[in-house]
């Protein structure tokens, strides 16, 4: 089926510039493989001119097996006073062998005097000559004006002279780039529009960067104009600020505008590919993110999750399942006992947000936050609380803590004559009327303590050993200097499954004891009751 | 002088509705000066009627030395069936005490139906009853109209009356919400438009969320149309993807757009600012945020960096040093040599920036950084450094560290019958060849630890009397759970004077140790050189 807007995606090339993105050959071919999963139908895949391990990839993409992508290679118009045959980088775009090529020439005067520095009209024969050999070779050329929107608000008529030129010698899209990512959408609205008028019948594309957070906008405004193709990179990777996030484009594309771009039922795994892109590039994506993001569908306010609870549309601008994600309550004092009431179902359907438990774990929970815990980010320790409330509320017996710390001690010394600090623990269990006792070395108090924890109840819980912690994390609350309060959150992962949990004390160690026993109680309890390890991810 | 555009941050309210934010009421107090001090008009602080917190913020406020913004108070249009006057949450906004009150209401009529559950008329009736109500005890009223845009794209005729009826009952401002996030900017303006077509001369604002990653595009869309009041959030923090970014919406204002919303010189205070409320939150800032980022001028392409080279604006929409930023090219040491060779020339006014000092120190700091330790938050840290490389380095004695642990030993323990966790420390210190060892209990290892360090040198060093511990920090670095490496940042003041420094260790007791020695040394240092116990602040 033909899509309505054809995207390239430039994460090997425009996003390998910025700062703190490195791939490997590996790593680019697992990215266009994700890419085509998705069904993206243009991977800009390097610039073999520049880079030599750009050609690298090139060589060995030609083993790939894409069901919808093609690759494109990237280049530079043709260097100054010699043919575009001549010129090595050009050949090295033939070289590539790739069904697509992009070339960039320069739309801005200021460019052409000041960094090309080369005579006006020579630029123009620059690209008409680079673009006319390149179709001569059989390729399709994307031709990438870059600067034009500077350009044409600097010297309109130059501007469109320079994509008149590459449209003339044959250029199948027209690319107009904000390279420098400071324009408006207005701006870009009304330089779209002059092209179109120029060349009717043009294929015209966008590339937007964000450097004033616009190129979201700017990309959405050049398709309502009429452009066809559109240049980003999946997780918004790309020079300073990044170039047009194409996850946070391509729902409002197809849900948005009826607009077809990916291949039909694959939307819904764009928040697994999305993440795929980013893990490969070894990069979190951020929580806030539109669409992906881990907070995109997760509500706070108590009035917000009562409203979503009520009528989905309330407070959600697109069904999260749409893109893959979930929505979420948050635990909190702002979250309310439509959330609380709504998490208790879960263990406890006859619960509702006005029966008597849900209004005492909500106070509970409320003072539980002025003295500093969250349970935001710590599931497991929400539901263990819920579970505990249970059981004392109504003298039911749902909640069996299976083992219980009886004591620990911590070192952590500077033995004389050594200059390495070092960390041991001990530690006494009890499990079922019996005691363990065991000791650990560790990076740390807290990870001695973890160390010796796991090995007095791996006797009783050898399902423990799959068990191990994914993240920690420390937060000081509120002042005091060294005796403040801290708050531990823990992730902890058994391969298959994660879930979090939280401990708050002014001892660090003693935050960190509550949450690591919070983390392998939740555990057990799942395994023993679902055989399962928590909750899927 | 008047400004074009009144801002209205809402941080700490719609900001600490975002997932992870939680803040104390000290750090409620701390984001209210920063926010003043970068001179934002409005601090939309807090929900008094939902959150007891909230109250006691607005009773500590009052305290507050503003000298640009002013505080409101949030709230909700009265609940059905009763007058304003009689209802708690609207008489909360009164004893809040602020000279203006944000007011919601509903403009959607799916929401007065499905969420509100109460007849249209009904709703009106609510919206400029507590309007007018407000009004009346002296309150400047802000009305937030919210979902407006996806009320007016449902029931354009409803949506309209319900901002019509706020402004007939004297509201001072109609707040257009895109609460859900979901709004194109053409839909934006055209509901700012009938708007103003229907109220001439309206005072109108707008309020966004970034859902669809379009919350600036539509808050510049809304001003270009006439909005001139703007709420957002500093950083971005808000329900779900956040609110508008007021650090990314703000310069567009001012250097795009010509129009004034700080007092004058305020702008370049921006990056500075933006950092600390980020801090205070302890969130890290997004480094390709628009204009603030760390990445927003990093320039890593080398055609880009010679493009800059030649000129400026090659690459550059806007100059870095009008929000605070600064260009850096990456793989690049020029600008890291001059900012070391001007912090070293406080010691020595002969060394330069291509003094080997100052090379062999900016390879260290490269080293160290990579392991973790930043300089960044920690000068005093940071000087020491300096001063330990220089007299290394050339045989000097600048110098001479007044004192040496020579072991210590942290205990934390869970005794056996007791509930409460116990930390206690000994450390042994040598100063001037004589030992001293000291024992003290704490509130955790760190406190423990601290305090046994401050008896044991409090013999030699009496003026440590004065030195108190003002704030501590704890950041995770890298994954590896409970082994990983955590920085400790701890402040330090006399009562005068206040300085910080730096710790890094897979062990928070040896980051710690570090951080608390530097602090020590600097203090008796500076003591002994100029008879000041730190740098003025």
């Amino acid at each position: 089926m033909a899509l309505d807007i054809e995207i390239l995606d430039t994460t090997l090339r425009d996003g390998a510039q910025g700062e703190g993105i490195v791939f490997s050959v590996g790593d680019k071919l697992a990215v266009a493989e994700a890419l085509d999963e998705l069904g993206i139908a243009w991977i800009e895949a390097g610039n073999p001119g520049s880079n030599p391990k750009d050609k690298e990839f090139f060589r060995r993409s030609r083993s790939l097996q894409l069901k919808n992508a093609r690759l494109c290679a990237f280049g530079a118009t043709r260097k100054k006073g010699i043919k575009a045959a001549d010129d090595k980088q050009v050949q090295s775009l033939l070289d590539a062998q790739t069904e697509a090529v992009v070339i960039f020439g320069k739309s801005w005067d200021l460019h052409v005097n000041k960094v090309l520095r080369v005579e006006l009209e020579e630029n123009i024969d620059m690209i008409a000559e680079t673009v006319a050999f390149l179709k001569k070779q059989g390729r399709q050329v994307f031709y990438d004006a870059e600067h034009f929107f500077d350009g044409w608000a600097a010297n309109p008529a130059y501007a469109l002279s320079t994509v008149k030129a590459a449209w003339n010698a044959g250029a199948d899209m027209l690319v107009l780039c904000d390279t420098n990512g400071g324009v408006f959408p207005d701006a870009v609205a009304a330089g779209v529009k002059a092209v179109a008028q120029m060349i009717p019948g043009a294929g015209l594309g966008i590339h937007a960067h964000n450097d004033s957070g616009l190129a979201l906008a700017n990309t959405i405004g050049a398709v309502q104009e009429g452009c066809i193709h559109v240049q980003g990179t999946l997780v918004g990777f790309g020079e300073r600020c990044g170039n047009t996030s194409l996850a946070a484009l391509i729902p409002s594309i197809e849900l948005k505008m009826g607009l077809r771009c990916l291949p039909e039922g694959n939307l819904s795994r764009l928040l697994e590919l999305t993440r795929r892109v980013a893990e490969i590039a070894n990069v979190s994506l951020n929580d806030d993110m539109p669409y992906v993001g881990m907070h995109a569908f997760a509500h706070k306010a108590g009035m917000h999750a009562d409203g979503i609870l009520k009528t989905r549309q309330s407070f959600e601008h697109v069904d999260p399942a749409a893109v893959g994600n979930t929505r979420h309550f948050l635990m909190s004092e702002v979250g309310g006992r439509a959330a609380i009431a709504d998490r208790i179902n879960n263990i406890d359907k006859t619960i509702n947000k006005n029966h008597p438990v849900t209004i005492k774990l909500a106070d509970k929970i409320k003072n539980l936050e002025a003295q500093g815990w969250s349970y935001e980010g710590a599931d497991a320790s929400f539901e263990l609380l819920v579970r505990r409330e249970l059981a004392s509320m109504e003298g039911r017996s749902r909640h069996k803590p299976l083992f219980r710390i009886v004591a620990y001690r911590v070192i952590s010394e500077h033995p004389t004559g050594k200059t390495l600090a070092c960390s041991h623990a001990w530690v006494k269990v009890l499990v079922g009327g019996q005691h363990e006792i065991a000791a650990a070395e560790g990076e740390g108090p807290v990870n001695a303590l973890d160390s010796a924890l796991r090995r007095a109840l791996l006797r009783f819980f050898p399902d423990l050993a799959k068990v191990r912690l994914d993240d920690y994390k420390v937060r000081v609350i509120d002042g005091n200097a060294t005796a403040a309060r801290v708050r531990v959150l823990i992730q902890t992962t058994d391969g298959r499954h994660s879930w979090s949990t939280v401990g708050v004390s002014a001892d660090i160690i003693d935050a960190s004891r509550a949450a690591l026993v919070d983390s392998i109680e939740y555990y057990l309890l799942k395994n023993r009751e679902q055989g399962t390890g928590g909750r899927d991810q």
